[in-house]
């Protein structure tokens, strides 16, 4: 930490926090089958948490690291697994469910990771709604016990939520009361906003220690059904049938094995198959770099099938959601993302034909979900984006997409003008933002006709054609570019990073806005300014003196 | 302050913020007319300042005070000159418009201030967009030179914006790269969606210091034309008479003139003619009564032109507002308020006809808009409204949007039914939230058909028939009634004032988001994080350093 402030509580000092994993390390989930039925088990290990010197992960309460195998445990579900249809969540320890994120973790942790670790158990969540939505892998919580906090959050993002009905089993939002902080994992937006539950009961709901159960939390529409214990494993087989049936997954594998990424790491360097990214310290910025497709890539789904997870399509965008993760956790002073792209951006519009044709082939719709959350998290990170798009660019089609994510796009105006980006119909509509608008329709809220206009243009842009197109933000001659990029990336860096972020989050996303838009916008800051509270996190703040000895003491101004 | 912990900035002692004032006692506004045309001229008196020991008003940058007539003079408008059509909004001071919020008022407030200012201004300055939208009152901001920040805001609030091109008349959200917080009253929002400036080009104008003129800020969308020096009095006066042209305005006089509220304050009661409010310090909590009307209520236009401000539909609704106000600025620690309504309630419902069968006559058109922005305040308050309904209430019709606005409301269960709730025509979306839902649609957001089903029933509702069709929350006996109220309230004021805060501001806007819900979701929750953020308002902050000795230094960490 370079700067003179300190958080309220320090952040502990831990080993950089990685992101992949596999079922047969999984500490904290296991993953059973029984034919389009999989069952994703939460039995959280006390002492398997990331710091596990400073808390305990009792009652399958989570860390970070819970969530990151929540995440992969997803990711493998939806490419190995189209045999699957519903997924049950559900709990291997008797009569605790989830008991949610862990308070010790969250009191010990600085303000940037609290936040950080928020956003991507956010992610996961509304990752598991996309499965639904988009890729028919239905969700089914069975709260076999204690749900609360998170663990709730959790199962707000079910489809479906059945509980337990044993005169104990309830499920609560228990933060405002307990904690003095928010259910900001989606919780409070999913109560109002997904299951449509009253304001007023809402209200009461979240000032409840103890939450509600039985007839009454089916009533006032908290959990979609409740049957006594004797019952529940067969109402909730069946129940899971019964959604699978309402599934357009295939039913049947084989799925497609994802292996490990292995980057290279040396220093402040690291190198992926596809994607590379270099930062530079003193300047405060990372160079993230994505090669287009180099060798032959498959065009019809059996191709996809047998290239597995080394179809550039599914590799590349698996890279650079790796690299974003850990740029975000682990290189916080890291303000400034520059995107580039190199290859041939002819390979990458043949890729993106084939992803088009065929986006109806349970494989390919993954590939393309994949990339169209990978996209997200671009948006998604409270980081500068400039993306520079120089001679020798591959920026067409789904790369271009990263040009319209970035804040800013420079382009470089050579004489020979064999600088170009080129669209596909990968940028009509394939790849949604969390507010449902294509990154074109956002682009240009202000001129509508022109999406059309551009996406009917099948040639490629030379620089001032982009520009006057509006695709980039400037287009400096040769002559200039240096100089402007070098001026507008030291310029950004003298900025106040809490400005920049709350810069960044008011322009991304003009349009509607969506549940998850909500969650992230509204919700979010809320938490995030909660989360810096006196009154939270201070030495008597109410998630600092939670299960220790002395009452939390609050000042009493509304604010 | 009873609490443990200070801000970062102490609040300084000043008097309590009255919100009344006149034109004739005006420090920093003149208000002038010519025929449909009306000029709200801005000469902010840089002595004139809430605290002028604190700050100086330089270069017409305002302060509470300075917005507070800018409120009044919009409500007059309104009411007292429906000859206005369209009005002129400029500066009497020569190549200087607006420099936006004094920095040093600022740098030296309180967080809760701080945030209660802007929450103030923005209401203002979404009220001029209401004027037109609703009242076909047109807004033209004359740029006549500097016009940068908070001036922007209050521009980009207009229907239209000309700027004067003299070769350094600009337009600039400078707050970024200057102070290190945003353009949190509604700028970015109002760029990006109202004016729909491409994303990119809006991310650099907020990074520039000295902002853009000329052609260039046509091109760019900031303003709708400029004109040369020599030719800018003669096209405002055109295009004033061309928006005058659009307006559904009556065009003549009279109005009615809004008097003095002159509430009678006794210690910790303040007693309007149809408002009461009563603070309890120990509990924390203010009761806060509204009456009915109880002599004979104008039925015509005619009549309600005789009537004035008296008129009760107008005088009460600008009590309430007058003492939502004070609460908010004056008595932070109040966390919650007790609404009720006393008197007959069939002449709530009478007042009801009257608005709604002349609902077109421009000033019953008035009223019904400032009832619907009063309640859009209550809604907008952040402290906790608990509706008590209890035998002689007056919770009908307009009155019962009052029920719907709070965060929980209990009616008593009497033996002998005379608690009743009735609604009115007024109740079926006359009076929508900021999100564009009545509150009965956000209510019934989970059971849509049930809107239609109580707007059809004309007779009241006894309190199990208002419990069963979900208008309350609860509806306790005789027996339980005071244990239940007084357990509630007791234990709603042992929570965080900030996760209610936060609570409340995710669970009362379901639905639909607007420009208006983006302003204060989005974009206002973000600026109250980086209000209280080390890199805005600590020792070495932007805001604190700004003008001073010293640059500011930051913790470089992103969030």
């Amino acid at each position: 930490m370079s700067g003179p402030h300190e958080d309220f509580v320090e952040q502990p000092v831990q080993p950089p926090v990685t992101f992949e994993t596999s079922p047969d390390q999984y500490k904290h989930w296991k993953l059973t089958f029984e034919g389009p039925i999989a069952t994703l088990g939460m039995d959280v290990q006390e002492d398997g948490g990331l710091r596990p010197n400073d808390y305990k992960l009792k009652l399958n309460s989570y860390d970070l690291g819970v969530d990151i195998e929540l995440a992969d445990a997803l990711q493998r579900l939806r490419f190995e697994h189209p045999e699957v249809q519903t997924v049950v969540v559900s709990s291997l320890k008797p009569r605790i469910f989830c008991a949610g994120a862990n308070i010790f973790m969250l009191g010990t942790s600085g303000h940037g990771f609290k936040v950080n670790f928020c956003k991507f158990t956010n992610e996961t969540r509304l990752g598991m709604e996309d499965a639904s939505a988009e890729s028919g892998l239905r969700f089914l919580a069975a709260l076999n016990g204690i749900c609360a906090g998170g663990g709730y959050e959790l199962a707000l993002a079910c489809d479906e939520i059945l509980l337990v009905d044993d005169g104990s089993a309830a499920v609560s939002l228990p933060e405002t009361p307990l904690l003095g902080v928010l259910p900001g994992t989606g919780g409070l937006t999913r109560v109002v906003e997904k299951r449509k539950v009253r304001r007023d009961v809402a209200d009461y709901f979240s000032t409840l220690t103890e939450g509600v159960r039985g007839k009454k939390a089916v009533e006032w529409r908290f959990v979609d059904a409740v049957h006594l214990t004797s019952k529940f494993a067969d109402a909730v087989a069946a129940r899971a049938q019964e959604l699978a049936a309402t599934s357009d997954r295939p039913g049947r594998g084989p799925g497609i094995t994802l292996g490990p990424l292995s980057p290279a790491i040396d220093g402040d360097r690291i190198a992926y198959r596809y994607v590379t990214g270099v930062i530079d310290r003193e300047k405060r910025h990372c160079e993230l770099t994505i090669a287009a497709p180099d060798s032959q890539e498959p065009a019809s789904p059996k191709e996809f099938l047998a290239a597995g997870d080394q179809a550039w399509a599914l590799r590349a965008f698996r890279e650079l959601d790796d690299a974003l993760l850990r740029l975000r956790l682990n290189e916080p002073e890291i303000g400034t993302i520059v995107l580039a792209a190199t290859g041939d951006p002819a390979a990458v519009l043949a890729v993106d034909a084939s992803l088009d044709q065929h986006a109806s082939h349970w494989l390919v719709r993954e590939i393309i979900g994949h990339i169209r959350r990978t996209l997200k998290r671009v948006d998604l990170t409270s980081r500068t984006f400039f993306a520079l798009v120089k001679p020798g660019n591959a920026f067409a089609g789904t790369l271009a997409e990263l040009v319209f994510a970035a804040d800013r796009a420079y382009m470089q105006h050579d004489d020979d003008e064999t600088n170009t980006i080129q669209l596909s119909p990968m940028n009509a509509g394939r790849y949604p933002m969390s507010n449902g608008l294509s990154r074109l329709e956002v682009r240009f809220l202000g001129d509508p006709g022109r999406v059309e206009e551009v996406l009917a243009r099948r040639e490629p842009f030379v620089a001032p054609e982009a520009e006057e197109a509006g695709l980039v933000f400037s287009a400096p001659d040769e002559l200039d570019w240096d100089d402007e990029i070098r001026l507008a990336l030291e310029e950004r860096c003298t900025f106040s990073p809490d400005a920049l972020t709350g810069m960044e989050a008011n322009l991304r996303f003009a349009g509607p806005e969506t549940m998850e838009t909500k969650i992230f916008g509204r919700l979010t800051a809320w938490q995030n300014w909660i989360f810096q509270r006196p009154n939270a996190v201070g030495e008597k703040g109410a998630l600092t003196t939670y299960g220790r000895e002395g009452r939390p003491s609050f000042d009493w101004r509304r604010t």
